[in-house]
């Protein structure tokens, strides 16, 4: 048996989203800026698609670009946000928590000579908002957030953030880096006063290599990527219609049933919290710790004292069980420790010992079950070796 | 019957393309950057995709980074090279003939102080060396050239020009955008002193959404997309696993039976050329008006005299002939005219009236034959409404 319980670095793609992928790719092939038939066919892809994540939002389908996903949107959002704006102050502002993808660009703009300032978080990963209230000021002209945290799946205070941003200067651009959350929360950008939001196709059964990034009607940022005009000179490049047109299938999918989904995540996690709390030295990080209905419904971080997180992936690995160390977007690093986890506030001695597990709407209880049992067995196993 | 003779503007993907895809969207969908085997197995894609190229070109695979496509390629080449030179100097060059992903790239870097200087063509689209020559001084840290244009399919003195770049100073970057040229001609970088190499997937029967940029191993520049570090902090953002996987086979595939390919591809166009040219009032723009030999063998632009070529192309589609007014990349534009076409000197009268036929190695004789048949009844009527 395999439990595939690593939903929040990737998920397999729907059938109905490799359909729609397979068609574009060898019958509808055409490039949208072609004037014939085929490039028209190929540009009704396109607004379909726009249609399908527009409707989710409950935004207009002009305000949907696509990217070549997460990071892109995160990367044109902020550059695109921070260089637009730069004659209406130097100040921006995000979290200590952020995916790699905003921290990088944040370190990126800060060499340019825009001033930075990183909220901090609570031992849940919650910002502070006492520390955004008192860090806007007049040069502030950028804040980014994210909805809901890729390792310990903590939501945010984001419409709380969006109110004071927009009290201080309703001229403050407030970007969500949604990557986590789209497909698991409902999010209205226009009635939580969101300006842009970064959505990535392949966390949510979509495929990879395509993302969006929502820009409200009257932003105004500067594109990314220059060259052919495509997508109203905000994002050239010949339009990737396959990926398109397969996020929009999986954004609508997502969307579906919508209730159902979230229910049968949060019974998942509910399971899986009962059942790993039995085992002995385990510790809930994030707002799960007080109980599933605490957090984004498809993501759990679990301490397991004096067990190596990577030891303990490579012996569920060899159980058919896949999980992840830390988020597999910073995996890559040398340094295995958790930025996250260090901000809030974990106990030195489990900095290592943390493992994410992320489920999807695809989910299974007998993989929750399978999982719960291999980890029964092997963390008792792994101990004895460690205490030796 | 149909005849698709927009190639350059995009292809249809090859059935191995296709099934790679499938695979890697459906089965071995894992995050490459996941530690665990499905993370592992995600990997091998990417390091295979990187062989296959590499072994076109006859470069390290460690020198192959996959991009979203040739866009963002040619973007990343840029303006990852003029950043992370500019202590060296601010003089950059390229030529007037570029695609506009370069183009506008340079418009970018020269609102950013860069100095730049655009080498002229003459008639048929070659590059003017001597103006380059002359161009070349001790600012100068880049130059951009493409190998085959992609509205003429004149072939560019690449090799002669790295020769005079890299004489006057070794440390000048020689940027080519091969996207017109991967898979049609023979490239190896090495040989050619080619610094970095823009290609885009989609223009060889691969997968839209994906490219690549050479980089040759003891070239510096700053990545565009900043994150999780993947790809060496090159280019970050989760890999596109079943892009990458597609491109590598379609990479290989392109120059499978090399000589075969090339071969069918001149014979199409000769007899293409044979058979447009006894229509009254045709011009061949670019090499290809002193044979079929000269030029890409798969681009043939044709001006067709007192017919506007948004009317030919529409009056084609509607026998089910695909081709292209200018190139794909620019046809959002307004304007319908294209800066190449004035570049090379075309009449004025001729500027409306051009139009590009491109093949691709499975593009059949009965294609042309159709097309050509379409061209002798349709141009003659077109005429008569236009000398009303």
């Amino acid at each position: 048996m395999e439990a595939y319980l690593d939903n929040s670095a990737t998920t397999p793609c729907l059938e109905s989203v490799k359909e729609i992928v397979v068609k574009t790719m060898m019958e509808d092939f055409g490039n949208p800026s072609s004037k014939h038939l085929k490039g028209v066919q190929a540009e009704q892809y396109l607004r379909r698609s726009r249609e399908q994540i527009a409707k989710t939002l409950k935004v207009n389908e002009k305000e949907i670009f696509f990217t070549s996903g997460g990071s892109e949107s995160d990367n044109w959002a902020l550059i695109g946000a921070a260089m637009a704006n730069r004659r209406a102050g130097n100040h921006i502002i995000t979290t200590a928590v952020e995916h790699a993808a905003v921290l990088q660009t944040f370190a990126f703009l800060e060499e340019q000579g825009f001033r930075v300032t990183y909220l901090p978080v609570d031992q849940e990963g919650v910002v502070d908002l006492d520390a955004l209230q008192n860090a806007l000021c007049d040069e502030t002209i950028l804040v980014s957030m994210m909805y809901v945290n890729n390792e310990i799946g903590t939501i945010e205070p984001v419409a709380k953030a969006a109110e004071l941003v927009k009290a201080k200067n309703p001229g403050i651009l407030f970007h969500v880096d949604g990557i986590q959350a789209y497909g698991k929360l409902r999010i209205y950008p226009k009635k939580l006063k969101i300006d842009m939001l970064s959505v990535s196709g392949h966390k949510i059964h979509g495929p990879k290599g395509i993302g969006f990034l929502y820009i409200a009607d009257k932003v105004k940022i500067h594109p990314l990527i220059l060259g052919g005009g495509q997508q109203r000179g905000m994002r050239s490049g010949t339009d990737n219609v396959p990926g398109a047109a397969g996020l929009g299938v999986a954004a609508e999918a997502a969307y579906t049933d919508f209730q159902e989904k979230t229910e049968h995540l949060l019974e998942l996690k509910r399971r899986f919290l009962e059942g790993v709390q039995e085992l002995d030295g385990v510790t809930i990080q994030g707002q799960a710790r007080r109980g599933a209905e605490f957090g984004a419904p498809q993501i759990v971080s679990v301490s397991f004292a004096d067990v190596r997180s990577e030891v303990l992936l490579h012996a569920l690995e060899e159980k058919g069980v896949y999980i992840s160390s830390g988020s597999a977007c910073s995996s890559n690093k040398k340094i295995p420790v958790s930025g996250v986890l260090k901000e809030i506030g974990v106990d030195k001695k489990l900095l290592e010992s943390t493992v994410r597990f992320s489920f999807s709407s695809l989910t299974t209880m007998e993989e929750i079950e399978y999982c719960l049992k291999q980890l029964g067995e092997i963390v008792p196993v792994l101990r004895r070796f460690t205490r030796h």
